[in-house]
């Protein structure tokens, strides 16, 4: 760091399995992509190209080029795979993941209607050719899902070969894990914990005021994602207490 | 594109008469603006300089010449002419444009008043110079058009000479076209649509559930306005029903 | 400018005392840094790097490297200084100016308790080695100020060595200044301004709305303070009467 400051809450370092941030690219430029890499490489443990935004993205392999040589690996959006699934080319999705050399990907059924045994079976195919991400939960606001659903889903999920699993919440954070108004589902997340290890539940919070509800619940090393690129900085200095909104909240564990 | 999916709505290509996104830059750095074009250019067909902005805009000259090489028209938002006019300043406005190598401008009365038979002779003088959008609606709240009277005007608009008609609604999407809470005056729009051919508007919509709206309504091909650049390519993803928004709405479509 | 327009409201010049434009960076990369200070340069007064975002900047040294050739000073956000004085490290603090060759300081106790004579010799002390910028008001939206107690503040902040006093308003602009809602506290505003000189505070204003009610109150050169670096251009076209929020206040005074 840029210099000493006593005390701090302790950071995890690459490669996390907790601490760990997503961060989602919706449409950088190449050049952008290389500032962001840049500026926040050390605090990004994983890019998202949101959704489907990589069907319409320029010089895609470059890109995904620029994040692998900055060691941050780089997944397709769900809506993506949905696109694929709903179309029936599960089979072409699997080559184009080839064709961009990607490790990752990412299984969910939020805008699709996903027999739950059908999703597992996917995710336990594609976790034969690279780490899977799953995700729970709707995009649908009116789509409720109850605790114990999002419990057994994310358990199944982790059981069929999901690497870690996502709690939804959309660009915007306002559905899935988060009620209209950007509200955390307090009883809910509080749930999940009781039941799916916190090191493998990757929390969508791309609001300000979402991301300090789960570093002050879960402390500075939570994994939180979808984080738009320009809020990577801000999100650190939150999880080192170094933001008003959590300055407070670690001030108890500094002796002075 | 970088990868094939089937059955997805059939995009218009450049030139486009419909399909048709404007961009609105509202002060990009030279360097920014050649990264939005490098990502956007087969997406963004004609860029509005926002407002007056321009005014201040360094290195004006070399920023049109970047949009111009990637064939991207560019035109100074209506407020710029109403500055020039309330001072009496039409003769340097044209003048301007001239210098500035301008193919298209905008005629408007977002914030002053302007006798609208007044309105529709600047812009037929203005069209024997360049192409010219020009746009209904204030952007004070407070005035209420009619929707009969939006019809009117238009038409006459279109009749003066005019390419295209914009349909009012600021940066942010909270006047015009749509309320306060930046809901649209549904009623007002389809009643446009009885009278207006849907080709000849530009429909302002900076916000996305403002975009859905009249992708839903008029299809993947709708003229969208005032779009942010970083929204272009998730703008162009709901389109084609890539992103959750849309999802479900081409789904129909698809022969599986 | 780009054109001639008659009758615009003066803009005061650089270096300047009113009319003054700080900006808030709060992680660019560095060449978006030279972006910024390309497009920018003659309408940012001072750079704060946000709260302790200079902690994780990486290139810091080049970030601040690149303000100064540009002309534009730099200083590092309130919440910093109080992370080195919660921590009794108030004499590393100095060294860091020292180090990083900055010449302006903030002093703030916006996250902290901080008995008010304490606060002054902060400042007095500070004001040996660095021009000194002190904050006023909580970011903590419980803790309500009365205005007496703002403007005590202020005048005992200004002859502790203090060249401005800020008023506390966040990135946000929904804490200090303003309710949650954004919307300025009016009265606060107005009675501070019959005891402090106006030349003497910068008002945070980061939403539009609060830029255009203080230049309606108090005219296209009052300070305005945690301009994101996206708005700096917008703001000065809100300033010059150029952008319709502001177009109808400034044409009472052209002579036409």
């Amino acid at each position: 760091m840029n210099y000493v400051l006593k005390n701090l809450p302790v950071r995890t370092e690459k490669p996390r399995n907790t601490g760990f941030t997503m961060a989602m690219d919706k449409g950088l430029s190449l050049r952008e992509t290389e500032d962001f890499v840049e500026s926040c490489s050390d605090y990004v443990d994983i890019v998202k190209l949101g959704w489907a935004t990589s069907f319409v993205t320029k010089k895609l392999k470059e890109k995904i080029a620029v994040y692998r040589e900055a060691g941050i690996p780089v997944y397709f959006g769900g809506t993506l795979f949905e696109a694929f699934i709903v179309r029936g080319q599960f089979d072409d999705y699997r080559k184009v993941l080839d064709t961009y050399g990607l490790e990752y990907a990412e299984v969910s059924d939020g805008s699709i209607s996903l027999n739950h045994e059908k999703k597992c079976e996917f995710i336990s195919t594609l976790a034969q050719q690279v780490t899977v991400l799953s995700e729970v939960g709707s995009k649908d606001a009116a789509k409720i899902i109850p605790p114990y659903k999002w419990i057994e889903q994310m358990q199944t999920e982790l059981n069929a070969g999901a690497w870690k699993v996502i709690g939804e919440a959309r660009e915007g954070g306002n559905v899935g894990l988060f009620r209209d108004s950007g509200e955390v589902r307090q009883g809910l997340v509080e749930e999940i914990l009781t039941q799916v290890p916190e090191e493998r539940i990757i929390w969508e919070a791309p609001q300000k005021s979402q991301q300090v509800w789960f570093i002050k619940l879960l402390g500075a090393n939570v994994n939180l994602g979808n984080i738009s690129p320009s809020e990577v900085i801000p999100l650190e200095t939150i999880r080192l207490g170094l933001r008003g909104d959590t300055f407070d909240h670690f001030l108890g564990e500094i002796k002075l």
